[in-house]
């Protein structure tokens, strides 16, 4: 820990004291349980204020590093990997039934929800009467330059505030998509994809083909052969093969785009966020120069299902396009959520709270490779990236669906997600995004001998 | 004010206190600026604990009925009519720019946003981590039980919880409602309506049809010949001609229905609330018996335009229909906000805030009919109801229209809501939602002599 400050450094000295504290538990050079030293005690030491050290440990509280014990004093409370869930959920007045537990997947009941509720009710004094004033058709506008300087820092998108479109979840998003591009035109998905996409194109009475894919995503003669002339893809990594896009293919599929000049691509971009080794993926959003790519994501899978917001990047030549048909549209998410969320990833919690969900999915991604080598006949396809991959079950099936189904893990016949019928009979889908991790470190203790 | 409470009456002490108060204030025996008794006297003279006073204080604090001023004790705040907008924004961090005023119509400025604020915070307190659970696809079961026990006591409809979806305002009801009913048919709207209306319709694609009106609102035999089977109306009060749709016009448009298996009514009660005279008009959902009628409303005209939450009530048989067809659908409205407003709607804050809405309107609407009597050559059709009439102007349009901009009266040519050509060149609709009361009263004075 610190002894003094750096006083010249530009850099606030409740922040100093706030990242060595935190940087002290992140490294595990303190320990979960270990006893902080007295606001007084450091404030004596570092010869700073009494409310600058309460400043910092009331941050370190709120984002769940540290707690305090009554008349005791702070007291560590990470464990130096992801956050205890347990332990972020202890007020009693927020338990949840089971039923409730399983509606909130494991990244959910991860989401520092103190946080969460100490910004709205600060968005409720500032903003005040403000609130009852409604957005732009498109959003707030702190929001969308949050989401465009987010995606900057993480994503390397160059993108705009004004090119982002703020609203209730992506269900929306593309409902309103389908109203920009016209409905006298065709709309392109993978076979296999996410279910509610094809609905969402049927409800809608849109002509809608289901393209195949090969090893390395859509196919590009499938798609041309298709005469679709927008293209609905998850290259960052497909939903449910998990295939992530190599460079070449997407090279292959922009050039598709540009030889019309009706085609798009639909890019959804929903969980580029995990991704196992290597470098991020860059999007296809970013790669395009001729406005064919749209770039669709939401808040609802990195923060909690409730959470209804999504967004979508708009290429330049679309947003005119908007204004002239869409402009009339009110933007459907309060804001009152708006303005919490811009707090929350101006603050830093988003990323805070993303690399928290990182390092706790890396250590359940890791338990559940280990279980499925101890499955026999069993081998999976992954691709370093999401939260699911592709097993193939021979034999076992019964024991491989009941150890998952005890665990959490959902286990899907990867057949369920076709539109065409394909023969895909032991090929199922595995999706650990709610995975107990003390249920699969006891089935390797037991099994792995 | 009381002297003694009914211990026996199973109304709680602190209930009987507030109501006693409050009806002195709207009765006027307690007047705006007059001072209370100190809770310490009041709550020796009823022989109860100081908290019981402190509590209905309260309640009547949050309300706005009064205010406490430091060191000297609580005062009535109410003006005996509407809440003075002015001293229910006090707090000097909600003031707004003159823009923003403008964006707030008069409605949303007399909203109680102190209440509103409490909630919230109370949601959050008592809610907890349960806000990250997403509701039914439908929407919150808590708000759907007060819509439908509000429609009960205010319009007379019966209605379970199970035939009221909420949605993102009414245009994201309406592209459900596309969705839910098909494609395949032809939808028919009032000529002239609300212009965003038929702009949905054509971004959705769907066959439109404009329905002309006679005096008693759309004509039945053009809905006849239009070949729709959908009818979207506004019998309570329709925009922009104001008609209120009588008995037998809405006995034949039901009859209509009836006629046809797959026929349907929208009924859109979007301002059923404003009605200057006898009793509120039965809406058609209510005389439905047959399963032709659906229902829709929104918050967003009452509260305020930035809560985007509107419902509507399907009858039954459509009710399985949704399941199948947009079942997997989520509800884009955040539970966050659904949970506040049932609140608001069970602790009787809504209608409360309807009642001194109604009163403000109905003072602005007599000033308004006066102004316009003192224009010459100007005639106009009002039928007691809702927030807007027409007007025929002839000769002076000048004048009208610098008073009209002057002091908040929106005025619009007629034809600009029609969607077929229709010759109404001297017809204006006159909007007063936003109307300063202030400029109405110096221009009676002034020109009234």
């Amino acid at each position: 820990m610190l002894d003094s400050l750096d006083k010249k450094s530009g850099i606030s000295l409740y922040q100093q004291i706030y990242e060595d504290i935190r940087g002290d538990i992140l490294s595990g050079r303190l320990s979960e349980g270990e006893k902080l030293p007295s606001k007084r005690a450091l404030a004596e030491r570092l010869r700073v204020s009494l409310v600058t050290v309460e400043n910092a440990y009331a941050q370190l509280s709120d984002e769940g590093y540290i707690t305090a014990r009554e008349r005791s004093g702070y007291y560590v409370r990470y464990s130096g990997g992801a956050v205890d869930a347990a332990s972020l959920s202890a007020e009693p007045q927020y338990n949840l039934s089971d039923e409730e537990k399983d509606e909130l997947s494991g990244g959910a009941s991860l989401f520092p929800f103190t946080v969460w509720a100490k910004l709205m009710r600060r968005v409720i004094l500032e903003r005040g009467t403000k609130l009852l004033v409604p957005s732009h058709g498109c959003g707030v506008w702190e929001l969308r330059c949050e989401i465009s300087r987010y995606l900057y820092r993480v994503r390397g998108i160059s993108v705009s505030p004004e090119c982002i479109v703020i609203g209730a979840g992506t269900e929306y998003l593309y409902n309103m998509l389908i109203q920009l591009l016209g409905r006298d035109r065709s709309y392109g998905t993978e076979d296999p994809c996410y279910s509610k996409l094809s609905r969402i194109y049927a409800v809608n009475g849109v002509s809608h083909q289901a393209v195949s894919l090969d090893a390395q995503g859509m196919s590009v003669s499938a798609l041309a052969d298709s005469g679709v002339s927008v293209a609905h893809i998850s290259p960052a990594h497909h939903f449910p093969t998990g295939i992530v896009m190599p460079i070449s293919r997407r090279r292959e599929l922009m050039y598709w785009a540009e030889q019309g000049d009706d085609r798009y691509i639909i890019e959804d971009d929903y969980d580029s966020e995990y991704r196992w080794s290597g470098k991020p993926v860059p999007s296809m959003f970013g790669m395009d120069r001729t406005g064919r790519v749209i770039y669709v994501n939401t808040f609802s899978v990195t923060i909690a299902p409730s959470v209804r917001i999504g967004y979508m990047c708009l290429p330049e030549r679309l947003v005119e396009l908007w204004e002239n048909r869409l402009g009339f549209s009110s933007c459907p998410v309060p804001v009152f959520e708006q303005y919490t969320l811009a707090e929350f990833i101006s603050g830093g919690y988003f990323e805070r709270h993303i690399n928290r969900m990182k390092k706790h999915y890396r250590r359940i991604r890791e338990l559940v490779l280990q279980v499925f080598t101890l499955f026999e006949g069993t081998t999976i396809s992954e691709e370093r990236a999401g939260l699911h991959f592709l097993a193939d079950i021979c034999g076992n099936a019964d024991e491989v669906m009941s150890f998952c189904d005890s665990c959490g893990i959902q286990i899907t016949p990867l057949s369920e997600y076709f539109i065409r019928k394909a023969d895909s009979d032991d090929r199922y889908v595995v999706n650990y995004r709610s995975a107990d991790e003390d249920s699969l470190s006891r089935y390797i203790k037991e099994k792995g001998r």
